[in-house]
């Protein structure tokens, strides 16, 4: 079966850039953007130009010093947005403007104080003024997540209609459950004319932790790009995570999907992007955490040193990681004790090896963790 | 309908403790036991009793302070191993050992080179041993995410028969997709006899960032145990998050699920977790990250002070978080500012505030954030 090339729309300078301890100035937004360039990304996000005259000068920058992958540039349904988001993808070689506006109940009544048939004729209008700027304009039903799906396919067929090019379908609040977003996707792959002549993009946050998996779901849907930051940093508790969809195409082969990223740079651009916005990332984190790769308890490190594959099923080297870790700490075992004490030219049969392992478990007991120097302490005070 | 009580089984004395950098103490892990007793949870691992004479103390000494959850110790399929889980339960109110072993052919081939006819013999034996010592007895069966279905079958049987209350099915390296584990856990449903004698436990990890989903699937499927750490913390890129699995069967309501957990606890035990572990949590993690309920752009301060649903699924107050913040930055728009100079004492009207924002962009192009103390700069130098 041939497989199905998805589309990876970067929106680390936009969605992961506006949010709390996390503005990034020009030229951390240019070097940013090219090692997502490098690293294969089709589609950066590079900002919301309307926002402020910064962000203005940072997609125009970005425009001159990149040029594979497509530029985007956000806006609201408002031409204003939309002539300062054309203005600011002057120097693109490949511009996209996205536009869009609140598809749900909430935004519709509360944000808006508006009529859903008035959302569609502001949609069509945002649409056509776009287009008059660039060919390729991305629609954002903003909210989709909580949009009943009759009116969204409602929506998606006017803005095709209109001349859209790409349709996000946001979950903006991190709300559904896979199935749901499932479900959506299909709905609109099945409801909506011409559905098959533009793009499905996927743009899911993190409120409940299921951005990853709801993207996943998307694609297997019909969705056909995917909306992620690396290190899944975004509004509230973030949009999807980059690393984790990359690698879940690649390891899930019987999914068929293939994306053009260099998945050996994930870890470097993690680094970098977590360096220029502040935004550490967790040792406990998919893919990029510090921990991803590091083994600390007995039985999974006896496991690791018999076998790689037995605790892990990425390699790290395939994500720019060096090797996993073997820590010793009060929950490892003799198994990477020895390890460990090989390393430094020590080899010990198992009696010695049962003689040395409880004095390592007082010591051990004691400190979160036994560096090189501890295991030679332990050793002379034998 | 009925609504399916699910079982929280926390495991961040655990598999939550064993990873590089985070050990605790016994008065550590006895401040976040109690923590866990007061906010529901059903079940504590509380440790690997044989990994360490100071993990043994740990489980022993919160046996004597907890006495609602029932406390679980950890073993492996060696009489040994289940001997000393069982001597450290010896004060637990209610307690229970879990044992078990590796099913998947990495771990029957490269880390025990045995069969799958000796690995079942060896599960059998286990159980029938942890028996000897307490009545409720959890059977993991290590890698399931990686063991064939048929064969995971035969040896869940196997144990039931020898009297195992529990059946752990862990996903022990984050590598099934949620259609795949809910597949395993459906097709145990419909070919384990006597399966709906005992409870199907979820024990997912996050490699990939599937770990919430696929414990929802397990769920969904039938399993009626989630087993899960605060902050998500555990081996390699951790383990399921608790307050992510907890919020979900709380917000989905048509899943007809419902835990004995009180909520608004959880930034509290969130807080007290990563105090004593040092395993920081990000600012972009779902529920207590920092900026789980931190809005800056915009556009979604504008809908969340007209309404907060508009871009929040859940009440902050609903997990012991205060209120939602509404920062400050490059990103903000009008809307924000009033709202912010308001709560200073300052009211203005449009054409006021038209010629103080751009002035405030100026300034908050330049820094990462702009507080109170810069808003009176601005108006101060206007």
């Amino acid at each position: 079966m041939k497989k199905t090339r998805i589309q990876i729309f970067d929106t680390t300078l936009r969605d992961g850039e506006q949010v709390p301890g996390c503005k990034l100035n020009t030229s951390e937004k240019i070097k940013i953007a090219r090692k997502l360039e490098k690293m294969g990304v089709d589609i950066i996000e590079a900002g919301f130009p309307i926002s402020s005259p910064g962000d203005f000068n940072s997609v125009e920058k970005i425009c001159k010093s990149i040029y594979k992958p497509i530029i985007c540039s956000l806006s609201r349904a408002v031409k204003k947005d939309i002539e300062v988001a054309a203005s600011a993808l002057k120097y693109a070689k490949n511009p996209r403007i996205h536009t869009g506006i609140g598809t749900s109940k909430y935004h519709i009544k509360y944000k808006f104080n508006s009529t859903p048939k008035k959302i569609i004729e502001v949609a069509i209008e945002a649409v056509k003024y776009a287009k008059k700027f660039v060919e390729d304009v991305e629609f954002y039903a903003e909210d989709a997540g909580r949009t009943e799906n009759n009116f969204l396919a409602q929506i998606c067929e006017a803005v095709i209609k209109a001349g859209a090019t790409v349709l996000n379908i946001p979950d903006t609040t991190g709300y559904c459950l896979p199935e749901e977003y499932a479900e959506k996707i299909k709905f609109l792959k099945e409801n909506v004319n011409s559905i098959d002549k533009v793009t499905i993009s996927t743009h899911c946050h993190d409120d409940m932790g299921l951005s990853t998996a709801n993207s996943i779901a998307g694609i297997i849907n019909g969705a056909k790009q995917i909306e992620c930051t690396i290190n899944g940093i975004g509004e509230r508790a973030g949009n999807t995570s980059l690393e984790e969809v990359v690698m879940i195409m690649k390891q899930h082969k019987k999914l068929n999907f293939y994306t053009k990223i260099n998945t050996k740079l994930l870890y470097k651009t993690s680094k970098l992007v977590s360096e220029c916005t502040g935004m550490f990332v967790q040792s406990n984190k998919a893919i990029v955490g510090a921990n991803a790769f590091s083994h600390s308890s007995g039985i999974h490190q006896d496991g690791l040193i018999k076998k790689r594959e037995t605790y892990e099923v990425i390699d790290p080297k395939d994500v720019g990681v060096n090797k996993s870790s073997i820590l010793l700490t009060a929950r490892s075992g003799r198994s990477a004790l020895a390890y460990r004490y090989k390393k430094l030219g020590y080899s010990f049969n198992k009696s010695k090896l049962n003689i040395i392992y409880p004095k390592f478990l007082k010591y051990a007991d004691k400190k979160k963790e036994i560096y090189d120097e501890d295991l030679k302490k332990i050793l002379n005070n034998e």
